[in-house]
């Protein structure tokens, strides 16, 4: 099979699944995106699903990452240890039709102390350093429900660290003594700043948190959504930053990037924003190329 | 009203309450414990549920401290700003029936940084020193939800922190994406101290967090709910041992406070589990002789 007549590269996570069409030139020539992701699908539906991508795209060498190599996608593709290289990455594709359509292995640390996993942001970080968007040397964060922040060296993925930093906003503005006061929007304003700036003053997170409580028991809380939200960025920021120096890429939503851009930006820190699509694509065709 | 013929005092909180008959020599003569807390009794049933305790108790000068001072319960008693003395709490009893049914303040810390709030635990406090069980410099921990570190001054509280421990372990447990692993029994094994050890080392909690859901995907996860537990309770203590220099004091159930203790004992700091109803008792005690 030759991949550089072209192939189809799927993004397939949780929620979401886009798919698309490359020429043998390295342009997209179609694409699909819709909400049939994992949840979507359900275990045994990938068959018909995947199907779906061929009759919209064509029936072509399938490439994906993501979800959908966990041990709830389609098939699971067992992780790949750090220090993971591409060409690692690409020896480790499982292969559901030998050579045809493969799925890109996540990655994992092991040990009590670092253990922790990704699938889909390795491509993405491959790519971000095989188009030049990001130093091979460099730092990646990729801002949501769980952040990940990755130290890239000689191009491969160093070692990675995921916070639950989404998640944990979403569990005290729905379930906690803190909601009703969560409620409104968060934005990168001066009560952000103040939840970053005790962040990196080191204040610890349970305490700050129970301090909006206090505040408006007694008639001062303000904004504390912000507020809440920088203290949980900027205890992701701090944490991440003591591990690197370099230079922070970002990829993610622009409401994400833009409150981490802030955070970085008050703890002095250097950063760019680059388009995620562009990265996984660039990781994918790395892939490819080592076929 | 001459308070030195004996008196009712009473702990009424969220979801309990416990009334006691003092006699003139300070012994309890009966007491009444049951679950009419403010949930139960609701914001119009005070009245009613004050006549049952002197229905049960007699018909005597009574004292009232915690959550029932609160803008929830009986009446709103105004709090005490910090540093906060018993003659300071004395001086601000919200009387319901002038000299004869009064409410004990809380206290509050105001201003962005250290704003924070109690109901109850400042009974505690002054009576533990009052009582001789803690140094009037000492500093106490309430383990709970919302657990409080109190720094005495003098024999009254100079300053204090809460922190949402207990509560966050609820958060996590029952809604986060680790609530399947945190199901097992809390106890202070080995798990339990690498949480407090990551704690303690500086272990950015977001991240030690998504850890155990890490280990677990690698099929390498051991007593999850003791290691969260000792996460949070370890990164409480190290953030109240930031402050503070002086054994510790723990007042609160046996099975938080042997965690505490663990984590106390880790951490390489001193200290002594006494008895709640014991300082409570004092407490009021103490108050009483100042009207």
């Amino acid at each position: 099979m030759n991949w550089r007549d072209g192939y189809i590269a799927v993004d397939w996570g949780t929620t979401n699944r886009r798919a698309f069409s490359i020429g043998g030139d390295g342009r997209v020539i179609d694409r699909l995106a819709d909400d049939r992701g994992l949840l979507a699908v359900g275990k045994d539906g990938f068959e018909a699903a995947a199907a779906e991508i061929i009759e919209k795209l064509g029936d072509r060498p399938m490439l994906l990452a993501g979800m959908v190599g966990s041990n709830r996608g389609w098939h699971e593709a067992p992780y790949v240890d750090c220090p993971a290289s591409a060409p690692a990455l690409a020896a480790a594709i499982h292969w559901i039709e030998p050579g045809r359509v493969g799925i890109v292995p996540g990655v994992c640390q092991r040990g009590v102390a670092g253990a922790d996993v990704m699938r889909g942001e390795e491509v993405q970080a491959i790519g971000a350093v095989a188009a030049g968007l990001v130093s091979p040397n460099g730092m990646l964060c990729h801002p949501g429900t769980h952040a990940k922040w990755l130290r890239m060296h000689g191009g491969g993925i160093a070692g990675f660290t995921t916070s639950m930093t989404g998640e944990m906003f979403s569990l005290l503005s729905r379930h906690s003594i803190l909601a009703d006061q969560l409620q409104g929007a968060v934005a990168a304003d001066e009560s952000f700043a103040a939840g970053v700036a005790d962040a990196l003053a080191g204040k610890e997170l349970l305490s700050a948190l129970f301090g909006i409580r206090a505040r408006w028991l007694l008639g001062e809380g303000k904004a504390d959504a912000s507020y809440a939200s920088g203290l949980l960025i900027g205890s992701d920021v701090r944490a991440a930053l003591d591990t690197g120096t370099s230079e922070v890429a970002l990829i993610g939503t622009p409401e994400l990037c833009a409150l981490y851009a802030a955070a970085l930006g008050i703890a002095g820190r250097e950063f760019v924003a680059i388009d995620g699509e562009t990265a996984f694509l660039a990781g994918i065709r790395l892939l490819t190329e080592m076929l």
